[in-house]
């Protein structure tokens, strides 16, 4: 096997209360990474999308993936990849992670598995480095691995696999900018014990929910009193969104990531396209453009698409 | 059935990272006692032991809680109640809770089960509140329902029980006085956001341990650091006893409630008991009086002993 194709999904990040720690993958978007096996140690980067990412191996999120990979080896190997990126960088819906991911599964893959899912998220988290200045996996992990992901640390790296059930997720993307730079410089560094005590009720609470498929304590569960009353204040709309998709049924949701992008989980694919339709009227209104999505959680991660 | 008599559980609450929303219930020790159904609106207290507890009901754990289940009865009914305390009030491991769980389960015994576990809990909780000034249910829920609960909110009360894993409990209560009050007073009101992350990881990595009863997880997870390293400096030896037990076995532990009692979990029973040794060693050699229990989680809570 000297090639091979795959389809990287995009991920939920910073799962409402679960900041930091909780992350959950989507069956869409998606990209679509295709690898190729090169016999002298180089990384060659092709971008079949209009997104105008840098094609230097150097400053590409798969590309330092992948010469870490190479490093790492210590053999005469390098990869030729052709990205075709469909979930846009800056959604918050974690497009770096989705290259960093897709490559490093690729690489295994053609590598015939030689390394771990720990040694996975090592090495794609060299891409979140690049991509945001911080080594972070809630992205990465859920990517690889579907479901949703606890990363109960990072050094040293444990995390934990945690089953999703069969719900339905609906996001929004509004198309302004918010960079995971300021989106963490607006965090106090200082917060009150009341509120962290709440916030450890809620993520226990979400991932009791999670692991007894108990839809009404997740939803009970999805506040987050820290992190999104200082965020949202970035993303127009966001208290109309919730506040609405709540009352159309939503079981709850948040912020995706550092945002811009909103989600919300629901148990049926009719409140799911219902939710769709308050986040259009929201946008609309507004008049900020926007793409919305109406998915699943993913629970198999990176899928191989064939090999030859 | 006009008389009933119970066992009522020691428990541990602030159950290492969880603080305030994770207790466990031990099946040693436990107090014992015995409720009488009276055909006058009025609570009458025997205590059949030597620590010298109030009998009047308005001062008493017990009292205030059958009190408070007359006045919402409307009826004219009263109860007797003896108590045989052994869990030793002060001692971190849940002896008011005790005391008014117990007086709640078994008032609703003879009056033939008509509260749920949650009005049960509302009642318990005026005992802890005249206990500690405080209404809070992470003994009283652990010790009515046995194993791990989980105090996702108390306004709107939010609680769910988590299944307990075959696990050895050892326990050590150094005979020194650590007020609760006193225990709450030396807490920051703020903390920062980075160690609040870091806890949510444990707690939401023990809350997966214990619900996919992986023990390893667990013990990685026994880990808390916010409130352990303010509050175990009023506890004399416990970095000794908790570096010691761990080199010994134990999974992990730390402060029972606010103390001054010290909890390690353990695999079996060999290990639980090389544990009470090195408590016992420590505390032998700092010169404090001491209790040592070796037991195991409780998975069912108080306890009917027979009914006439």
């Amino acid at each position: 096997m000297h090639q091979v194709k795959i389809k990287s999904p995009a991920t939920v990040a910073n799962l409402v209360c679960g900041f930091d720690i909780l992350g959950m993958a989507l069956t869409e978007p998606f990209d679509i990474m295709q690898l190729r096996l090169l016999d002298e140690p180089k990384v060659i980067i092709h971008n079949k999308d209009s997104f105008g990412l840098p094609t230097d191996p150097e400053k590409n999120v798969a590309g330092v993936v992948l010469l870490s990979i190479i490093e790492q080896m210590n053999q005469k190997i390098g990869f030729e990849v052709e990205i075709e990126k469909h979930i846009k960088p800056g959604s918050g819906l974690g497009s770096s992670a989705a290259s960093a991911a897709g490559a490093a599964v690729a690489a295994n893959f053609l590598l015939q598995h030689i390394f771990s899912t720990d040694d996975m998220i090592r090495f794609a988290m060299n891409g979140e480095k690049l991509a945001s200045g911080v080594k972070h996996a809630d992205n990465i992990a859920p990517c690889i691995s579907g479901a949703v992901s606890l990363i109960r640390s990072i050094y040293p790296l444990d995390i934990i696999s945690i089953p999703a059930p069969d719900l339905f997720v609906t996001a929004v993307h509004p198309q302004i900018e918010v960079k995971t730079s300021d989106a963490r410089q607006i965090l106090k560094k200082q917060i009150l014990l009341k509120d962290a005590i709440k916030q450890w009720g809620n993520i226990a609470g979400l991932v009791t929910g999670l692991l007894k498929n108990d839809h009404n304590l997740i939803g009970r569960s999805l506040e987050d009193v820290i992190i999104e009353p200082v965020r949202s204040i970035l993303i127009p709309g966001f208290d109309e969104v919730k506040r609405k998709c709540r009352e159309v049924g939503a079981l709850g949701g948040g912020i995706s990531g550092s945002g811009p992008s909103v989600f919300m989980l629901s148990e049926d694919e009719v409140t799911a396209r219902d939710l769709e339709q308050v986040m259009k009227d929201v946008y609309d209104k507004i008049g900020v453009e926007y793409n919305t999505y109406v998915t699943t959680i993913n629970k198999n991660g990176v899928e191989v698409m064939n090999d030859e």
